[in-house]
């Protein structure tokens, strides 16, 4: 297997004032072609750590790096490499012819510190520039076994970077990784832990199995990611979607979607399909969202999706206890009685929206986001949320331990979540 | 000077699926403080690559790590620096109390994986975790030339990374720093291009001077960042304060906040301030909204700020035609005649939601989101914008170029605009 190592070159990485998107690029771009990548790596503006970010070519088939060849005085890579190599640095007349060409058609002098992008160490090649001034560098150099490692260094500019990799250096690193492949899915679920994700999937996550398993978790969202390596794209693939169906069996219900998949878009299918009962699809707003803590972040996730009126007509943004009896008629003597906090009230507002609104599907939440609000018996991140359906109301208390954005985050994923399993017609696992 | 190196662990990171945002973080973190960072490095969930990243602390004096410290099988961290301190890992009671008593209060039974999280390798100790179940760890390791050399492990949520990091990680590196200082402070505008910014500030801006100013853009929001690097904290922070005195004497009231602001937080305090007139103030809802293409967005900016209740009350979604006159009596026909996106139709929705909820201002929003719904005449990105106040109705129609939620966002954040200028009594300059 060919692997790879990607190092980046820059003060501004280094120093954290721009996040070095490029080496992910690359990752995928590599990956996609079945070369496996060791590590990346990044260095600053500085001849010594260059030259040992450098160096890692002799633990690998291929170094990607990019940064530092520009102009000015902070760009040493060709320093570096030309260091490494233990070569001098040569004018390269052809380079030279380019980038004269180049300042010639913009109409301007060129500057005589652009020369030294025309300076490679002796032995190595330019790689063409498509897009700016700054020509790539090939090199090569021995491994510690002995094997042909190849250098492949591309400007940082990563519109330059990516230009150059796509046309003169991943041709080239296909052909040394040859027909193999890692094709990858993720599968997302929504409402429980990390950990129990991990158990129902067991043997799956062998670290040895391949296809992997794997789990992240962002924004409360726990994803599946399998990622299946194999010497033909077609084997790869196939092997992909063996165990994507293994990790469908064993987590069913609980996931609800794939890849770039939001909740609310599978929501928002659902919806618009046969989940909704024939009787209901008569209605114009199949659902209507009354909200306290939420303060409109469930209404907007519902209206994030393009076409969203064909399911959304309004919502009731209702943050205090009059806005309650006001727009949704929640009995004020209700709310005195249980609190604003409570499953009475919630089941009432979503209820009231219901009525409001005529939509057959109607959610509400009400909860304590904090950071203040909370008392010993309902603490902050104790959130109500209730469905509305046609054959009654649902109801559910959580506690979601975090901060105020993620109390409110957690709670409208949750209200999503009761409403998807409502759709597909299941019992919530949780 | 006092040298750090990045490590982060995850396969998801190797493979490029996803962009490593951590270290730039913690770089700016130890930038701030006067730390050297040496290098960054991401490797994957592999136990000998772990290994051979951590040994980097032989390299430096502060070792930052994140990531492999959750409770599955690919999470190797502890593992792997149990190897090369060569030490066994062993049940850390305290850590595990802890964790028993996280899932307690979440009421919920602790998977028997999760008990990994309080192993630690001998001698080692655990660092708090106050926003998830990972502790981090602490570890010494000696340096090449025999000095000390720190390791702190932390969760690579980024979240919790960030709160350990505050909590306990910065202050002891702060310590081993001493001395010179970068300080920064970020001003931030919306409404204008960078270009004006930059045309504002001017001299300002030269690449020479120190303390330096620089423009970045995020979210439509144009933020001014001066750093200042002085031998002292004290001289630092005196010539940065020099340097913020000029940028705002240029921008005025361009400049809605610094730092951390938000607009909406902006906003919500003017909202609580003598800013709006006494005779006001009598209203509790001080301020409502009624939005179309937002959705929602609006009101959730609104309630994002803790307290919200002290000035917001209610809000209307109202997506579609027939519940802005079903919730905010705008006429049938005003929206027959000149079209939903249209300032009539945002006027009269400003008007309703004032009437409707009693708040002496009133924001409303109706526009064209996208991807569909755009005419030549009224394309994808024209967006009406009404604010309702005591003596009348303003309103505004703005193009915002982008795709659905680079519109829905830039609406929200305009109407907000909007009001912070009616609240501190200027002119919108744009």
């Amino acid at each position: 297997m060919v692997t790879a190592i990607i190092l980046s070159i820059g003060d501004e990485l280094v120093l954290g004032q721009t996040v070095d998107t490029n080496s992910a690029w690359l990752s995928q771009q590599l990956s996609a072609i079945g070369v496996r990548i060791l590590s990346h790596a990044t260095v600053p503006d500085d001849l010594r750590a260059i030259e040992e970010g450098l160096i890692a070519a002799t633990r690998c088939n291929v170094l990607l790096v990019s940064g530092g060849l520009g102009p000015t005085e902070d760009d040493l890579t060709r320093q570096a490499l030309a260091a490494i190599l233990k070569v001098p640095l040569e004018i390269n007349e052809a380079a030279l012819r380019t980038l004269v060409g180049w300042f010639a058609e913009l109409k301007r002098e060129m500057p005589e510190s652009n020369k030294i992008q025309a300076m490679f160490p002796r032995g190595t090649t330019p790689i063409p520039n498509t897009c700016g001034t700054a020509p790539g560098i090939y090199a090569e150099l021995l491994t510690r076994g002995g094997q042909r490692s190849r250098i492949f260094i591309m400007p940082g500019v990563p519109k330059e970077m990516k230009a150059m990799f796509a046309r003169d250096v991943l041709p080239q690193v296909r052909k040394l990784a040859g027909g193999a492949a890692i094709v990858s899915r993720a599968l997302h679920t929504f409402g429980v832990g990390e950990s129990t994700i991990g158990e129902r999937l067991g043997d799956l996550m062998d670290r040895r199995r391949n296809p992997s398993v794997g789990t992240t978790v962002s924004g409360g969202v726990v994803s599946v990611r399998v990622n299946s390596y194999f010497e033909s794209r077609e084997r790869a693939l196939e092997e992909l979607e063996k165990t994507v169906a293994a990790c469908r069996e064993r987590l069913g219900e609980l996931i609800y979607g794939e890849e770039e998949q939001t909740l609310a878009e599978v929501v928002a299918k659902l919806l618009r399909s046969d989940a909704v009962p024939e009787a209901l699809r008569f209605y114009q707003p199949v659902v209507t969202t009354a909200e306290s803590c939420t303060g409109g972040l469930l209404a907007k996730m519902l209206t994030d999706i393009p076409g969203s009126s064909a399911y959304f007509r309004q919502g009731y943004v209702t943050y205090s206890n009059e806005s309650k009896t006001d727009l949704l008629l929640v009995p004020a003597e209700l709310i005195a009685r249980h609190g604003a906090v409570s499953e009475p009230v919630a089941e009432a507002m979503a209820r009231g929206a219901q009525e409001q609104s005529g939509a057959p599907y109607a959610l509400a939440i009400t909860g304590i986001a904090g950071p203040d609000g909370g008392t010993p018996e309902k603490p902050v991140g104790t959130v109500c949320v209730a469905l509305a359906h046609a054959s009654g109301v649902a109801v559910r208390t959580f506690r979601f331990p975090g901060d105020r954005e993620f109390v409110r985050d957690r709670s409208a994923k949750m209200a999503l979540t009761m409403l998807r399993f409502e759709l597909i017609g299941k019992r919530m696992p949780f």
